[in-house]
């Protein structure tokens, strides 16, 4: 059975994957690139800019398993665009022409739309329905390979809570957001069901890795 | 100058440093002693109750930290007795006639009472006031030592948020508490006023520790 896996999501020592008030400008909010650093500075990171170069050290070693077996992504209507994206009919996501993804890829969102053809292998698909639901379109796709959800916070604690993750990596970054969407809200207990490591970078942040037991 | 220091300060993933529903018999609430668990099986948590034996890595020296240099410790009302031992005259704290403080200790609280002079050395004096306010009457008593800030998560947000922090350290539970209290809870930007690192430990918990920049 492919696996349902969640990587490189940054959450600050407060809990927070996403900042306050999330625009065109600044996609994270007012937490704006600082939960990422990390993983811009890895070769994986800077590849995704079309950039040489970057760490290959732990934040490395973490940062590509992203993309390894992965035949499918989920993701939350707050990832693919800012709010209101559902008005404006020429948003195409935020990552232009040749999105990263390479599989199919499905939004979750009421709003009907038809599918977006990207360049690169990428199409968006748009769909409603639970987890759950989500999660069986998104396997169909994935011809046999593992199924990424991709964020924000309210997705991947959304699959959380109905107990679909198979893997989750959660990257902690030593910033005190204070406000935004909190990952674990609603998640008393969860560490029962994963056997828990966590390890260090020199680039500051702890990889806190759940494996479901 | 002598340091504010906070030590062996445990949370929780999700940022809970006590459960909800602290009563008599469960100090922490529903988080029950899994906060702790990592302290106690150390040489200096099971000294604390009398046991020889208890490991001797990297969770013990973090955690004879909290004794070294020390002079005066601060708690809040909420460290010094479950709810409603303010209207209970027999009550003297959770530990006993002889403490494991050793130094004065000021509770923080509007209730008067005279001090409590116990075994040991400790003696716990009740005071109202500011942070900054009680931590000048703990420095004179703490003869030229540091000062600790006991906690709970109520307490060390108040000294964080006045700027009162030189050292803290913080040991994060893999756990998901789900409620309780928050210690990062309003303080945006506190990583800015401190170097931060971070240790894992085969207990599973990491070590986080703040040094005034």
């Amino acid at each position: 059975m492919s696996k349902v896996r969640v990587h490189n999501f940054s959450i600050s020592l407060d809990g927070f994957g996403t900042g306050d008030g999330m625009t065109l400008e600044d996609p994270f909010g007012h937490a704006g690139r600082r939960l990422h650093d990390w993983m811009f500075a890895t070769q994986f990171g800077r590849s995704l800019f079309g950039q040489d170069g970057g760490g290959v050290g732990v934040d490395q070693a973490f940062a590509e398993r992203n993309v390894l077996g992965i035949g499918a992504e989920i993701m939350g209507a707050g990832k693919f665009g800012p709010p209101g994206w559902q008005e404006d009919a020429t948003w195409r996501g935020w990552w232009g022409e040749d999105p990263p993804f390479h599989t199919p890829v499905f939004v979750m969102t009421r709003h009907e739309a038809e599918p977006m053809v990207m360049e690169g292998g990428t199409t968006f698909h748009f769909v409603a329905g639970s987890p759950k639901e989500v999660l069986d379109l998104a396997r169909q796709a994935a011809g046999g390979l593992d199924v990424r959800v991709g964020g924000g916070p309210t997705t991947v604690r959304g699959f959380l809570e109905a107990d679909l993750v198979d893997e989750l990596h959660v990257v902690q970054v030593p910033i005190v957001l204070g406000r935004g969407t909190r990952l674990w809200e609603g998640l008393e207990g969860t560490e029962e069901r994963f056997a828990i490591e966590a390890v260090t970078s020199p680039s500051g942040v702890v990889h806190l890795t759940f494996t479901r037991r």
